[in-house]
């Protein structure tokens, strides 16, 4: 029996060790913007998609030390996300993690800066010689492409830019599922593929972790967007009701907050069904699927 | 003999295709987003470093097209450098290239976007399935990283936030150098040197360069410099005096005009000097030394 508090616990303290590791030192010139940087890595968060990148690897049979170093390319390529999120030509956050965030401590010039050299860390730790010693050359690429894909244009910062220009709009339901497929739904995704493939997965045991995937990923940006209307300030370290201030387009929004409950624990039921074909190894994705539903934070 | 005038505008013609090949489609959603970065790469530009990654690759009897994608990468990542640094809270320029900046076309916060996207892209694209056929997945990992290396808070965006840090403050010539070899200096080093890597180098060949590409990344800077001063806005296709307005260090500054005029006239000289144990294979890169200084745009 795994008891999921203390395992994501110590699974998010071996990942802030490691991203202590590989960031450069805060007295490293230029000092300032490494310390920016270092300012919105180290500034706690759960590190799901780093845990999420383990618990694949180790349900395909993997080593969850494996992918520590995808896992922290995966955890910088998040934070820069945030970072230029924040941004005041984007959403104009003033907290984040229960701190200030990046740009209202260094500026914006340095938040902007220190997003670019996040991202740009992630590729440079990816191919950093000897990182991946146990791993054949062509599935470091492979990797690097997920991941590289899933932050791009066609991933994420695409998810950005639609959900940037939808603002204030009324927005249809085929919209809103690309805004969370693309926005926050490919980091996960590509952190349990790129985990699937570390751990060496055969084609089933990747497309079963890929429907996994999935339908987490939209399972948590469901339950993101319920916090964002139910949850407490306090606990989530950021101000609530922001969705509903930017006129942003949310599940609860578009479908009410009773529809969305329904469907957050229909993902999680989905995403736990895809796992049949996986054995105790794969405890640990099933336990995260009913956390990321009913967390708080 | 290379004519090098049309030497140039063949190559960049070549690189313009493949970036126009790589580069999503305008229709593609999310379409402002894929626009915003077309916008920004089709804008023209002396696609300097892939041309230089092309005529390495060549010195040490490689085949230029081996290179393209690497060499559309690195065009990739200096065009989102472009982008962010023409932002409102960075350099706040207008015109670029002749066309207005990004962010005056696209807005703000899609100019944020694009650049991240473009960023991303380059590494896409350096780990996609089959772009390197012929070279051997250990040698794309280390390509792969010199460019993420040189792009990252110890090459590039290192250099711009020194430059960001250094604006209107009095620096010592060290300070500049820095500027100088972090913020330009760097994607031209590791344009000539993934270009040698992929054309498969020897150590020594290697080695030259590298010699070859710091002088030539250093003489391309401080002519930059000098042109601020007295090129012409029309021919730059940007504002000129700009340097001086924002109180940015640079050599005419610190050491005066003709002062900075001898520095490029004996950065030239080492490049091309540092180039002898070539032969005629080698001639586009003397050549391109020498034009580097020379240039009026």
């Amino acid at each position: 029996m795994i008891d999921l508090k203390a395992y994501l616990k110590e699974r998010a303290a071996r990942i802030n060790q490691a991203l202590d590791e590989y960031l450069p030192a805060e007295n490293e010139e230029p000092a300032t913007l490494h310390k920016a940087m270092r300012y919105s890595v180290m500034a706690g968060g759960k590190r799901i998609r780093p845990v999420l990148m383990m618990a694949a690897c180790e349900a395909v049979g993997g080593r969850a030390e494996a992918v520590i170093p995808a896992a922290c390319a995966m955890e910088m390529i998040h934070t820069y996300s945030l970072i230029h999120d924040d941004l005041p030509a984007m959403d104009d956050d003033d907290y984040r993690r229960g701190r200030l965030t990046c740009h209202k401590v260094f500026g914006e010039a340095m938040a902007i800066l220190a997003g670019d050299a996040l991202l740009t860390e992630a590729f440079v730790l990816l191919s950093a010689p000897g990182v991946f010693a146990d791993l054949p050359a062509e599935r470091v690429i492979q990797v690097t492409h997920i991941i590289a894909s899933a932050a791009g244009s066609r991933g994420m910062v695409g998810g950005q830019a639609v959900d940037i220009e939808s603002e204030g709009k009324k927005i249809t339901p085929e919209v809103l599922h690309y805004l969370h497929t693309h926005k926050t739904g490919a980091l996960i995704l590509a952190s349990l593929q790129a985990g699937a493939l570390i751990g060496g997965a055969s084609d089933r045991a990747f497309s079963d972790m890929t429907r996994y995937g999935e339908a987490v990923g939209l399972a948590f940006q469901v339950a993101d967007d319920i916090l964002d209307v139910v949850g407490d300030e306090k606990e989530l370290g950021k101000k609530t009701g922001v969705d509903a201030t930017h006129g942003k387009a949310t599940y609860p929004a578009l479908f009410g907050l009773d529809e969305a409950r329904k469907r957050a624990a229909l993902l999680r039921d989905e995403s736990i069904a895809a796992l049949e074909s996986f054995g105790e190894e794969a405890e640990a994705l099933r336990l995260i699927a009913d956390y990321v539903v009913k967390r708080t934070s």
